[in-house]
């Protein structure tokens, strides 16, 4: 199912056969939180920016509309038209960011609607259910994302109830998979490791899980407060103790340079909300850094985003013009510039695929992190 | 320039040819209002819905961006990324209808941004090099719209001026046209009949600039309030004493009934914002009436917004998921209805020019009508 290309130190290619298709790695899955890319994308255009994988999240089609009528409506894929790989993150860290008022059980979390106050549980067989009835390619475990600041004790009692979690999502995976009408029976079903910055922690998490054979490996809990530095050392503690013929998920991540750091780290699966949250607001990546076109200087900028991009911004439209819609508030200008980001990055990870099957990923990233942090 | 191809009754069907390109008559112009449509729709999006004329307005791009930078930029079809036919609206109506204390004297009107307030002046002269710097295929004489609820001594001045103003508009483009640095030196004017709900004045009007050999002739001052049946009645008792062998543009206007009858009564250029506005606010047209997607009926229907229709929302998405955008406020199903509302229109005016070249307009307009008004 999963197959390792190329390696190239501990950075990997590969390959992820799925129901909907072959997820070339390392990949870059695109945001799409309430089904839809925020910023006017439609599925349309994801094709045409080389997205392999769309994100929808658990909890936001729980609250709205319902997976019970996401389910109604023949699935995710159906319901917003995109026949490629979709993963659907467990619900479990948007329980602990969006949510009001929260209490953990053993069997789950119980805690209020973000929309409408109501109350709501969610535990592991919740968000199987949930996610099976989503129909996504790839289903999350449900697990506890612990602030950076919870001390050890804390950390160490959740990490623990998180792999009991981990064990009956995936009993209930198993079961949701084998009824007769379960939309998608070839759900896969990735595990995720926690343990906040405490290496130890992180490390007997893996190992524990490794033995669990789950499809994938995801490592939650970064990208929430700690350095990079933090963030890079923990990879590099952790990763090796997971299966190494498995995919590997860094969840919520991140910068350009993150994702060169995580590939070197062996990571092939990221998403993150930078590229369509800073497109929103007018700043643009390329391969100088990134522009703010909200800038006076770009008031009388004929030259598209990044000179020879092929993006659907950059193929027609020049950087006053963007400037003006943006000013403006016309929301085409958020979408031309999230267009080119969320392009931007699948070129990025092409681009590190392309670097890994030849065998040159280290000179290639040593090159893009001192192009990245080079302003023009 | 202009050549009839076929009439039937009152009703013509046309063809203007411009530098641009030839536009097919009747039309329904796309409302661009700040050299975008709003919707976060593009111009390649333009180009797939059958969009013939995209139409700006003068007096928002002199606020904003500013019309010296489009025309340093290479003109709006260079900014925009249009190469087809752009008209743009003078600016008259929008100092009337959005600007601040305003004093109207015989050069012109003074009044103040609805941006920033700062004093604007604007009069033929100005109005026409505005226009040429933005380089539109059609540029509009600069004239007052005056209020619907105006007396009749105040509509008789008000069009005498605009008669003047008509003068210097024609006489200013002339000159411009000629100027070696002018970016369109092939510019067309088209002049505007006011004359608010008086056939007499509207009738003497039409007369007196019928003689100024323009490229086209557009009723103003419609669509501000009266009934739809005044309306028809000043297009009966004006058109005729328009140039029948210019094209005849009836601004601002409308319903898809409004165009059908406004085709019956000689009219070959419409344009509104009633697809775009109505879009933003989830409000789609169908052969069989208006839907409001927001209502719950549509919850679980996997119906496209109609049956057999070939836009981009139709292709591809159904009414439960654009409804699930629209609530979540994701700026996807704004633009999907958009899409699917300009759609509409511009096919509607594909239909009305074929029954026309068929010599069934007659019956086809019966038919829609009934059609349009008929709830399924």
């Amino acid at each position: 199912m999963y197959r390792i290309l190329n390696r190239e130190g501990m950075a990997k290619r590969g390959e992820l056969h799925t129901v909907h298709g072959v997820i070339q790695t390392p990949v870059f899955m695109n945001v799409g939180t309430a089904a839809a890319i925020k910023g006017a994308v439609s599925t349309q255009d994801l094709e045409q920016i080389g997205t392999q994988v769309e994100l929808s999240n658990t909890y936001h089609l729980h609250v709205r509309p319902g997976d019970e009528v996401i389910r109604q409506l023949g699935g995710l894929h159906r319901f917003m038209s995109w026949d490629k790989p979709i993963l659907t993150d467990s619900g479990g860290f948007q329980v602990f960011s969006l949510a009001g008022l929260r209490k953990i059980k053993e069997e789950g979390v119980y805690f209020q609607s973000h929309i409408d106050g109501r109350k709501i549980f969610m535990g592991p067989k919740e968000s199987m259910r949930i996610q099976s009835n989503l129909a996504s390619t790839i289903a999350m475990a449900f697990d506890e994302c612990p602030s950076s600041r919870a001390d050890r004790a804390y950390v160490q009692a959740s990490v623990d109830r998180t792999t009991r979690w981990l064990a009956h999502s995936k009993e209930e995976m198993r079961r949701l998979n084998s009824l007769e009408d379960t939309l998608n029976k070839n759900q896969l079903l990735f595990g995720i490791n926690q343990g906040a910055v405490f290496d130890d922690i992180r490390i007997e998490h893996a190992k524990r899980i490794a033995d669990m054979e789950l499809d994938g490996y995801a490592i939650g809990g970064l990208a929430v407060g700690e350095t990079h530095e933090e963030m890079y050392r923990i990879l590099e503690s952790t990763v090796p103790h997971l299966p190494a013929d498995k995919p590997t998920y860094l969840m919520g991540v991140g910068t350009p340079e993150n994702l060169l750091e995580g590939v070197a780290r062996g990571v092939d699966f990221f998403d993150c909300v930078y590229p369509t949250r800073n497109g929103r607001h007018g700043h643009v990546y390329t391969a100088h850094g990134k522009l703010n076109l909200f800038n006076a200087q770009y008031g009388l900028d004929d030259s598209p985003i990044e000179e020879g991009c092929a993006c659907p911004a950059c193929s027609r439209y020049s950087k006053a013009y963007i400037r003006h819609l943006l000013k403006a508030k016309e929301m085409l200008g958020m979408r031309l510039c999230v267009l080119h980001n969320l392009y931007f990055y699948n070129t990025l990870m092409a681009q590190i695929r392309k670097a890994l099957a030849r065998g040159e990923f280290a000179a290639y990233k040593k090159e893009k992190l001192a192009s990245l942090s080079s302003k023009m």
